[in-house]
């Protein structure tokens, strides 16, 4: 019995949570949900918030929300770590991985765009603008974080990967698709191909999974 | 030597880690930071975000992200714990904190609602709208969670108070601040009501602290 992952090839949420799966080495039986096709809605194996990723357990039980996938993936198979030892240094990958998961993604997710151009009735234009704002915004302050506060080696904390590799990957590819400006973000950008270098990363991403189109 | 908190009285990221220092019995110098009046931007002590809340230590380091700063205490002083022992309830605890921290809280930001009413020229109520519907759509996935998943009790996840307990009673105070429906939600109000006898939230409540209005 192995892991059943709920993912689609272009939710940078399910992204961060192949990237787990995969630098722990985990065995997954990889289940495509379409959501532009809205097969989520409705879907038995996603439980309230029809969401994905979702991971199924050998048990059965579910467990939803990558931030909270990810910990209980670093906690029962602890080697290699997405954590690190020291404590403010793990409060530092977990700040950057949140600086991601809060201040970023929830602005682009698909049902926001849909309500932005559905009862706000903005534009094409307008909602571009409003993605590319958020996403310049919030990595700037990425950038500006690992330059200053002195946790980040060859990774965004340290010289090994963690929780906030495994978020920033999936949302620099996010960023790219929308045509954010990337600029000033060398830093980013460094860690960036250090993680795309490393199959973990590599051979998890939307262009590699079953499902990509 | 203590923690010295920068919070705003009515930030309901700051109310998270107020109840999470007073459930942990932790004296906290107490550093109000007017949003309304701006008084985040460019403040020394609120790092590259500029937001609330931020904990310095008492070495002087910061931390930033409600959550990080949750995970740090509970485990630099882990009793009374803010996450259960068992590893799929942990995952609960942390999912539903999330379900809030990344679902419903960062679309009604002050950030996000004043770029509503300034480039996508929203009018105030379509910003009331706005934040209606995603409070109300977000603690309804929460609702039908603690209903349908075994792990609720008399707290969000069994018997004690957890992460999700500390971002549920703020996110509710919230909600009922923009008058948003709070119908159907029977479990979620029995935990809320619950945590308020309870005098690490009831004591840190936004009209309880130094900067209330």
């Amino acid at each position: 019995m192995s892991y059943v992952l709920h993912s689609y090839f272009r939710s940078s949420a399910s992204w961060r949570v192949r990237i787990a799966l995969a630098w722990k080495g985990l065995v997954v039986d990889y289940q495509a949900v379409h959501l532009v096709k809205k097969e989520n809605l409705g879907h038995p194996q996603l439980g309230a918030a029809q969401a994905v990723p979702a991971l199924t357990l050998p048990d059965g039980r579910r467990l939803t929300q990558s931030l909270a996938i990810l910990e209980y993936l670093d906690e029962q198979h602890p080697e290699p770590p997405l954590l690190p030892r020291d404590p403010v240094a793990r409060a530092q990958a977990r700040s950057l991985a949140l600086d991601i998961a809060c201040e970023i993604h929830p602005l682009n997710n698909l049902r926001v765009l849909r309500y932005l151009v559905g009862p706000l009735k903005a534009d094409e234009d307008q909602k571009l603008v409003w993605m590319r704002h958020w996403m310049e915004q919030g990595l700037r302050v990425v950038e500006q974080r690992l330059r200053e506060e002195g946790f980040a080696g060859t990774f965004c904390v340290g010289d090994a990967p963690s929780l906030a590799d495994c978020l920033l990957v999936p949302q620099l590819f996010n960023a790219r698709r929308f045509e954010a400006r990337l600029d000033g973000l060398e830093r980013v950008l460094d860690i960036e191909r250090r993680c795309l270098a490393l199959p973990a990363f590599a051979d998890t991403h939307p262009s590699r999974v079953p499902d990509a189109e």
